[in-house]
């Protein structure tokens, strides 16, 4: 951890919208970012136990890009969401604060965190004090569609990914290594 | 090269619009890519020289994900472009159609080929032929703002990626590891 590069100055971008390119602009931040020796966090709300490529991915990076899935492998109902799916969520911010405050990575992507806070798993006010007391050497990255406005007003970069035509409209399934 | 895992059917993806996040969702599927055991090569159009980030992470790959700069570092002329550049630009078209019609590779990444293609560096009708002509294993992926409408209609998937806001703006100017 000894003279690793840190950033002068971390910001906070916000990658929102129907489109497909979300999660996966938030790995290619992390992937860039491997190649100049800065360590990524990355923390998968309402995800969890899918093989997603990015698991296995992340080690070939020594170390350098680390992935913890908090999430079941369900869907989770917005109406009526269950009790593990509350308290997972809520374990994934408690566990993105740590991450953020130690200093230990230069990136930490909250990825779903929109849609966990959109469900209400979260209470974006908390998030919105975590993105506040951020120290200012992290980079943090929010994912998922439905970002609150609250997200949007404290980011210093938003995309909207906008979906034009998406594969599955054509009945074709997610395929592992591109989706998953 | 024995026994890789093959693609059932290779899609078009387009990632434009003027947001961040076009060239990195692309480095994020091949980075997922890379932990099915896929192989990517991503080729990038009118970039040359800066060290993104991208190409020292690749190294971390085994030979997973190949990237290829042929471009110049200088900025392209859209009115007035260089000799060299519609060069760089055709011979970088070459190589992608070798690299797709070997079949060698999972995922060809034509990174800023929107862009060529719209400062006519490539004639468009080129790129449409050889997506056309694709093996059907390959997924082909196209990057870069004002995608031409012929690319959009080819395409199993276009995100348009929208400029919410950035801190560009703002007079922060580019970083090593987060936008190169």
């Amino acid at each position: 951890m000894q003279n690793r590069p840190r950033l002068d100055r971390g910001l906070i971008h916000v990658y929102t919208g129907s489109g497909k390119g979300k999660t996966t602009a938030a790995l290619g931040v992390c992937f860039r970012a491997a190649g100049h020796g800065y360590r990524s966090y990355i923390i998968q709300f309402m995800k969890g136990q899918i093989v997603y490529g990015e698991l296995n991915a992340a080690r070939f990076t020594n170390g350098l890009i680390t992935i913890e899935q908090m999430g079941r492998p369900d869907f989770v109902s917005k109406e009526n969401p269950e009790k593990i799916d509350i308290e997972m969520a809520q374990s994934a911010l408690q566990l993105a604060e740590r991450v953020i405050k130690s200093e230990e990575y230069d990136i930490v992507v909250l990825d779903e965190v929109n849609v966990a806070a959109d469900f209400k798993l979260i209470d974006k006010s908390d998030v919105v004090r975590i993105l506040k007391e951020k120290p200012q050497s992290v980079e943090v990255i929010l994912t998922g569609r439905y970002a609150p406005q609250e997200f949007l007003d404290i980011a210093d970069l938003v995309s909207e990914v906008r979906e034009v035509k998406h594969y599955y409209s054509k009945g074709i399934e997610a395929r592992d290594g591109i989706d998953r």
